[in-house]
């Protein structure tokens, strides 16, 4: 008998994740990727539309971690390797003004029992993965492909080969497939054509806010034998400068730089957009100190020279058809980046996919799939309401004595009354593998009690 | 100057219509079409996939006779011609069986003056639209042809056509034009090109119940004097036999049939079609009466020949992209045929348009389009919301005694109380032009009061 040929579309790090985990279990993988190779020098930053830090947590670890069963810590191709090269966030920093003009900050640890958040590097940790599956002899990558069409009765695609002839005109090439994993990201081509084939409940939704990427850089003059000293503010927070309407946040990078995203509305940016020197005024009038992290020329050639782009949200159900084909990441269920989930619930899917697929692996692959959607489609629709709601709690909910009432006690409760399991929703999400959906029933249940 | 050239996609009672009031403006018009002209009689019908009869209400009227401004009433090539051809409905027959086991019918009008809605045949209403345009200098036909890619900054569109070449491969063909009009439907090929340029919030939703067609036959012996004695039911209604969950209803055609439609859950359908001969007694069960209308085996024959299909709910925004392209009818809204407006949305769809093409002719239309998508989406969610609605009411509401009560009153109050500007929703949906979105919001002042 053939061995079964998985074919991934998108070698991001949720494609490379499948991959690795499909190839782990001696399928023939082929992976096509629209773009080059990320690890290629010439190659334009897969992130020029990705955020280049992100937070990482406990499902996206434990799903790295299962890439590789049973290799002992330290001896890991793959995690080992990315935890190193993160920074441990231990909680928020929030930043403001005082009535008296003051500038203050506040830490709000993430979890009373110390656990931390990891800021790591999207294109280091995705071209790791990449590796990893380089030395693999069941792996073949085939990048420049774009996915043009796909027949998952016949079970066949069609990729357009980017200068594919002689002439330069693209080539079109024909592939068959058992299964086809699509992690080709929020405007996939293969949910596109994957929506011919089923009856998909789709929405995407764009909200109200544009973001662009600034940086904080080292300081100059920092203490050679104490790495941590070049950061100009703490390395072990996610910084947070709340608004009303906007928000401006920062997370450290291991070279003492920070990435900052400054989240506005459509109608500020065009604001701004129409004159640019308006930027340092603004920043100073509503992310008190930036300016002094941030020097206003720099601040304004960032805006100037960076997109400014929209967010999206989607959720579609089902995220699968037939045997032959299914959604994962943000495929299947592109979220606001709010809740630092995004990466997380995308490699959590993969753990998850593969639960089902090895349970039906001497059976109905079809029926794994049927299962996968029944499981994963409440756990996507949920953790996508959450980051739309962290939104505004970020923007606002921060800095409420109200917010930090209810904090308080509900870490209180979680600390001295572990046995009835009190634990606050972002220790959940961010600290466990517990079902969103269950998180959630769970905290409604205990916010009426 | 050269003359505007506008591009419709799509064939259909929409896109034919807004061809027409283009073509009535000098523009110089092109129609393009996927499938053959329905007019040859070797094409598969249009209608394969939509219902064959529908209800014509004012809306759709209003918008046709505006097609033929200052022509007065029976000189008008198009919409004389359609009311011809069609059956009034005064309103509801709602069908069922007492508790003593006796078949009754209960006749429920729509309005208490008297005024109706219209049985209409779509392939019938279609072609005539399309024999009037035939007539016309400026308006040139392309049938066959697919849409493939469009960019809406440049404004190209290519197509591709079917047996174009000689050796039966297709061709394909660059098109140029100032604007787009999309009217090819739920699936629209123009609205999936146009995502590319525009932030569109988008949202498709299957409902679980499946759709399938069946006939009742006219009398075998009937009085040729009167053309109503063809008819085995009150030609003058619209047939309901509602049910909790199922609903089968019919519609009066010319020609002494009725078109009738099961609406049911996929799970009853696919219960059905494991045994088709359980079909009968389904019917005997849950629609009484109907077995003798339809003997049994033409049931299990209808239920066996006829697709059974889904019904999707779209809603989008915006309808538009810059000066380039707007989406019509269903590309726009498709919606659930329980109120019997989709097709009457679709056609006041291009007399709203105009409205606005109209407004700055001379002027910006990319100004006109933004006020057309300003306008007319929240009216487009608003009937698309009402459709879902009617839908259980249909189902269950007519039925209800507190449901009849309230029309009672209703009815009385509008006739009563005129001056008070009272009518029922419906009234205001089926016989007014007032915009959903303010029908919607007097009728829950109505209700509020």
């Amino acid at each position: 008998m053939a061995s079964t040929k998985v074919v991934v579309v998108g070698a991001g790090p949720v494609g490379s994740l499948a991959a690795l985990y499909a190839a782990q279990r001696g399928y023939d993988v082929e992976i096509y990727e629209l773009r080059n190779d990320l690890r290629d020098p010439s190659t334009v930053p897969l992130n020029f539309t990705k955020s280049i830090n992100l937070a990482l947590s406990v499902r996206g670890i434990t799903a790295m971690q299962e890439a590789e069963p049973n290799t002992p810590e330290g001896e890991r191709k793959l995690l080992d390797h990315v935890l190193a090269a993160t920074i441990p966030m231990r909680g928020r920093m929030i930043h403001g003004r005082k009535a008296g003009g003051d500038l203050y900050e506040e830490a709000q640890d993430y979890d009373i029992h110390g656990r931390t958040i990891f800021a790591a590097d999207r294109g280091a940790l995705n071209k790791r993965i990449l590796d990893v599956l380089e030395g693999m002899p069941n792996v073949h990558f085939f990048f420049n492909h774009k996915l043009t069409g796909a027949d998952f009765r016949r079970r066949k695609a069609w990729f357009e080969v980017k200068n594919g002839t002689d002439d330069g005109r693209p080539k079109e090439v024909e592939v068959s497939f058992d299964l086809m994993l699509g992690a080709d990201g929020a405007h996939s081509a293969v949910r596109y054509h994957m929506m011919k084939y089923t009856r998909m409940d789709y929405e995407q939704t764009y909200i109200d806010t544009l973001w662009c990427e600034f940086q904080i850089q080292p300081k100059e003059h920092s203490d050679a034998k104490d790495p941590m000293s070049q950061f100009r503010i703490s390395p072990n927070h996610l910084h947070i400068w709340p608004g009303k309407e906007f928000m401006f946040i920062a997370i450290p990078s291991e070279d003492g730089t920070f990435t900052c995203t400054l989240f506005a509305p459509g109608e500020k940016y065009a604001y701004l957009e129409a004159n640019p020197s308006n930027v340092p005024d603004f920043f100073d009038k509503y992310f008190p100190g930036v300016t002094g992290l941030i020097p206003p020329q720099e601040l304004i050639a960032s805006f100037e020279q960076n997109p400014h782009l929209p967010l999206i949200s989607i959720k579609c159900k089902p995220h699968h058809y037939s045997s032959s084909v299914v959604l994962l990441g943000d495929a299947a269920h592109a979220m606001v980046p709010f809740y630092g989930q995004g990466m997380n619930t995308g490699l959590e899917d993969v753990r998850t996919l593969f639960t089902f697929l090895d349970k039906h692996a001497d059976g109905d692959r079809a029926k794994a799939l049927e299962e996968y959607t029944a499981y994963r489609v409440p756990d996507a629709h949920t953790i996508n309401d959450l980051a739309l709601q962290n939104y505004v709690e970020m923007r606002a909910g921060v800095l409420s004595p109200a917010y930090r009432l209810r904090k308080f006690l509900e870490e209180g409760l979680s600390k001295y009354l572990p046995a009835l399991g009190w634990q606050t929703k972002y220790s959940r999400v961010s600290f466990s593998n517990e079902r969103y959906s269950e998180v959630i029933a769970r905290s409604e249940y205990q916010e009426e009690s």
